[in-house]
């Protein structure tokens, strides 16, 4: 997959940087490629079900924020980009010290692109899918600001 | 829709005090009926997208919630619930100082539930649907704790 | 919820009436007003999964064709209507003589429209929910032909 | 992955054979392994929406048939499989004279497991993904009959 401009990197990365949900669930970007993100966070009791394993909000905002990105490596130049929609299935308790969402383009459009992630709950050497989405992004001209 | 122990209402409050997520997001319980569960939360810069709006993760999150509690709401005695699969259209930027999510069960199995939800932003006297949700629910024999 | 055109009914109709798939499923539409559209279709051995019920596949043939035609009741003019995604939970088998599918807009945007639908199942004077469907429809300039 | 019982090929195609759904759309079985199906199907005038091209009816219904056989390879003995939900992304209009489903369970549950699908569709020498599912299959006891 080909990036439209030369700073898709550093574009994702500013606009990643102003979304302050990130930053409070302690989100960040572990890999960037065209048409791929990886984010990760660590488990924090702030973000527990009633069982004490991270919340199925905090494993879908992992899984939407890296079909998000995913897409946007992908933009064209002034353009940003938006969740329409997307579907999750959370496989199993999200049960770990440590989980990440690994987001693929699967098809580029020019309005919309459609991305798959998984989510997977790292517990020492262990590692377990905990999620499964499918992501409907909208891509639009406009400042991602 | 008739709940199937007589402490459904206590039971869902002891649930949902149960989950960090819910205190840290500033999510709480406005409405509970058999079947049906309304949350609200107010706007909060810490939980906003690179606009200023509330992020989608949060607009799932009370969505989501939501659900699960209006489907605990007609759970058998010692059974509790677990969100299995969602899907969620973001209708427009969930722009407003307050949002509420209310959700309906649509049909009430005995280990599937099916709910929808409308997350509404109110911006003063203004009120704008943002999200539609529509979840499956399983219920299990399980203590909620 | 105001139509764009005029001729919004007769331009359902020709639309309708060009898709082989519903004459071959024996579809028809029994309403039609600005953001919503029931369809109809009969039992059909032809139609069966393994327990002889009416397919997933007709009851999503149906609700799908529903949510696209609200959606299409109020396009602009020169625009026409193709389905992004949707989901659809199956809420028990669809058993009967006659199915119809109950399509609502949800939210009309300008190139996104989402929709929701409820299939019934008619066996005598029995009516049963058999599936919710929640769609997304995309507007876009182009003739329908 | 695993399967339960010895005789899940012969299983399978047995339930297959019982859908007139699928002999109707012209279905067939082309490849099935543990925990993975693929199905396909040749373009036909009956199966068409408004532009000709293969109607998302049929796209859905290859893909949720794929998910389903996909699932039930790995169902126990005495055992059947019934799609709780799916949700599907067209990704391009199916232009093409034959199309593939390819199913894999993504996760092995008890009583529900999960699976991903694309159809492909294949116009001479060109194969090109026309859409994406992710479904919920429940597994129960029941003679599949």
């Amino acid at each position: 997959m080909i990036p439209a401009v030369t700073d898709w990197e550093a574009r994702c990365r500013a606009s990643f940087s102003r979304q302050t949900m990130m930053r409070t669930l302690g989100i960040e970007i572990t890999e960037l490629d065209p048409g791929h993100a990886v984010l990760a966070m660590s488990y924090s009791t702030q973000f527990t079900q009633q069982h004490g394993f991270l919340h199925a909000a905090a494993t879908t905002a992992i899984a939407d924020s890296a079909c998000g990105y995913a897409a946007y490596t992908l933009a064209p130049a002034g353009h940003t980009v938006l969740t329409v929609e997307f579907k999750i299935n959370l496989l199993a308790p999200a049960r770990g010290e440590r989980f990440t969402a690994d987001a693929q383009v699967v098809r580029a459009g020019r309005s919309l692109s459609v991305c798959t992630a998984t989510v997977t709950a790292h517990d020492g050497e262990d590692a377990r899918a905990a999620a499964q989405m499918q992501a409907t992004i909208m891509l639009f001209e406009g400042a991602d600001e």
